[in-house]
């Protein structure tokens, strides 16, 4: 069994589970969701596992018995015009891992579910994680009157779907009972592929915080207002952008970015009076990123004295960092060695399911490589090869778990 | 009489022949228009001058006799919602002016003729300057037939309002027969309020040219995506927003100013990709507005080899700086001189209606401080006291005028 051809050939077939456009569009609650929900349970079917939809429209396939469970998941939805990989690659990997140990006559120590989680990414309502989060017992019932563009709250969405809002409180697992959570996930970043490495230990999911930060100068006519008398906005917050990039080159592990940035009054002819833009810091370690925040804070009341331009910023969104499990990680590694050379360890800049399961239970995460580190659009890739490491490196991690 | 008060009687008045809003909204060949003319005409008569709609839409007040004409002007027309001042308040002083030298029983040793041209602002139609450019017989045929949001062109507003389209070629001046042309206007700008002067000089408006510049370089993940392997466009655009400021900053008189700026893909978790902005330069010397244009290319270029992030420049709009004339400017200083103790000399960096009319003419300019150097808004301001001084000064000028 070529096992990376094979989670090749279920990814390009999942894809037709799509609207049209020239990426995956797929999100929760629809006929997309549905059909995708299809072909993964004909996957798990193969996998020797029975298969259940729970109250959170989480697709759950299990295999092996007993009380003590190991989890494996990641997302079935995508972003708009996004890639084949992003989530779904991670049922791909942990159905075609229990098949392969199945196939070999391995039998586990514990048993495995493997989970296809309704919505990650957050597009239709604002907010996402659901599935894990019911599983970890830390849903706010308040998310579910939350509506989408279309005004139906994500109750109604759950109930029309065939899961069951009612019952979200009552999926909470037991701890004591969870053994541990795999996600396979593609890296979406360049790392492994300059390391030249086909998989990544993750050492943990970085924390985030992002942080409204507002320059506020004076406007006035380009053409009558002489330079030394100028409060430009826009010229601090250029010095500020600077700054805060240069900064975050010098401390390992640390990304520091504005990608939004408004301007006021925003025409060529006037001197700009108002900037507001986001500052996102992400770090494995909180301590780095709140020390990194507090020297912005202090670079930017300094640009704001020497350029004569007020400077305000205050932290609009904050996430701490999610550790792996350093046991997990240790036996994760391990499993990898025994496919690849080279087995980076690196932390994970976005979020993940993962993210949410930390809260029962230990977490890993197994990144694999990604073509140029391109990922939520259509270009994004792993190879067979890659994705075949991927199989075999979780099946030998799933079969050296002790019982 | 208390010109001055005459004067801010007379601006609060024709303030009404405006559109509802926080500041005055009176555009071209409109309701608006068209009560200001019957203000504008009514303040002519009472100094004595006869009145014409002449075919391009400006109102024409004429004192005296003989081939030999002085113009004087501006215009009618405002931003929307800008202030009381900006041009009507040099049809006011003019029309102030011929009124005093006839109070006085001053004659005149040439005709003077007060013009009040219709649109400056270019707000309606994407062209301006139609009244002065008629006279000089500049206007290109062609910008009678753009249109406004409405999809009315300016032939047919002109047409509509009781101007007449066709006549406008016909409107040039013999320019043996114009000795000269004086704009009376709020400085827009700090610099008189800063020398303590009601009253400055202009020594001619400033050139202009407008760039677009492009940095360009790969979007990605802000979580993902290490610092080092970054290609940022913002980071790299911000470096020559502040080297472009700073360079200004060093060249006496020119002025430098990135008002306009757009991002994409403009989200806070993703690296921006590219990053446009507008570079406008203004420069009394048209050879230091070119030098400058040259140094920022190469700025641009090497922060964009050292950001390794394309870069490009080129320029979308340029206009030459148009001189004052130098017997003007100094009979203009001398007429001041007697009003008011210190006249500094100063460029405009705004364009005005002068601009058009030094094609046909000897042209001149006299600013008078607006307060905290505001305009284009409500707050727009020049004092009584200050606009006293400038009927004075330019009754001065006038009388003093050679036949």
């Amino acid at each position: 069994m070529d096992w990376g051809r094979e989670a090749e050939d279920r990814l390009n077939r999942i894809a037709r589970c799509s609207l049209p456009g020239a990426g995956i569009t797929r999100f929760p609650f629809t006929d997309e969701h549905r059909a995708a929900l299809e072909e993964i349970k004909s996957w798990m079917l193969r996998a020797g596992m029975t298969t259940r939809l729970d109250a959170a429209a989480t697709l759950v396939g299990r295999a092996g018995t007993g009380d003590k469970v190991f989890l494996i998941g990641s997302h079935q939805d995508s972003v708009r015009d996004g890639g084949r990989y992003d989530g779904i690659m991670g049922i791909v990997i942990g159905s075609l891992a229990v098949e392969k140990l199945k196939a070999e006559g391995k039998d586990l120590a514990v048993a495995v579910e493997v989970l296809a989680f309704a919505d990650e990414e957050g597009v239709t309502f604002p907010t996402a994680l659901l599935g894990p989060r019911a599983l970890a017992g830390t849903v706010d019932p308040a998310v579910l009157s939350m509506t989408d563009r279309t005004g139906e709250t994500l109750r109604d969405a759950l109930n029309r779907f065939g899961a069951d809002a009612q019952g979200i409180a009552a999926l909470a697992r037991d701890p004591g009972n969870v053994v541990g959570y795999l996600e396979v996930h593609i890296e979406q970043g360049p790392a492994l592929e300059q390391a030249d490495a086909a998989l990544g230990v993750v050492t943990g999911i970085c924390g985030i915080e992002r942080n409204t930060v507002v320059f506020e100068g004076d406007t006035g006519h380009a053409g009558t207002v002489p330079m030394e008398s100028r409060r430009d906005a826009l010229v601090a917050a250029s010095d500020f952008i600077a700054a805060v990039h240069d900064s975050a080159c010098r401390i390992d592990g640390l990304r520091a970015t504005i990608g939004a940035l408004t301007l006021h009054p925003g025409v060529a002819n006037a001197i700009p009076s108002r900037v507001e833009l986001v500052l996102e810091i992400r770090s494995l370690l909180d301590m780095d990123r709140e020390r990194f925040a507090v020297d912005a804070v202090k670079a930017g009341a300094e640009i704001g004295d020497r350029r004569n331009v007020a400077f305000s910023m205050h932290r609009s969104y904050q996430q701490p960092a999610v550790p792996a499990d350093a046991m997990l990680v240790d036996a994760l590694d391990q499993a990898c060695q025994s496919v690849c050379p080279t087995v980076p360890r690196l932390p994970s800049g976005a979020t993940h399911d993962a993210s949410a399961m930390a809260d029962l239970c230990p977490m890993a995460m197994l990144f694999v490589r990604c073509r140029g580190g391109l990922s939520h659009r259509p270009e994004e890739y792993a190879s067979p090869e890659d994705m075949a490491a991927a199989v075999s490196a979780t099946a030998a991690f799933l079969s050296a778990l002790a019982g």
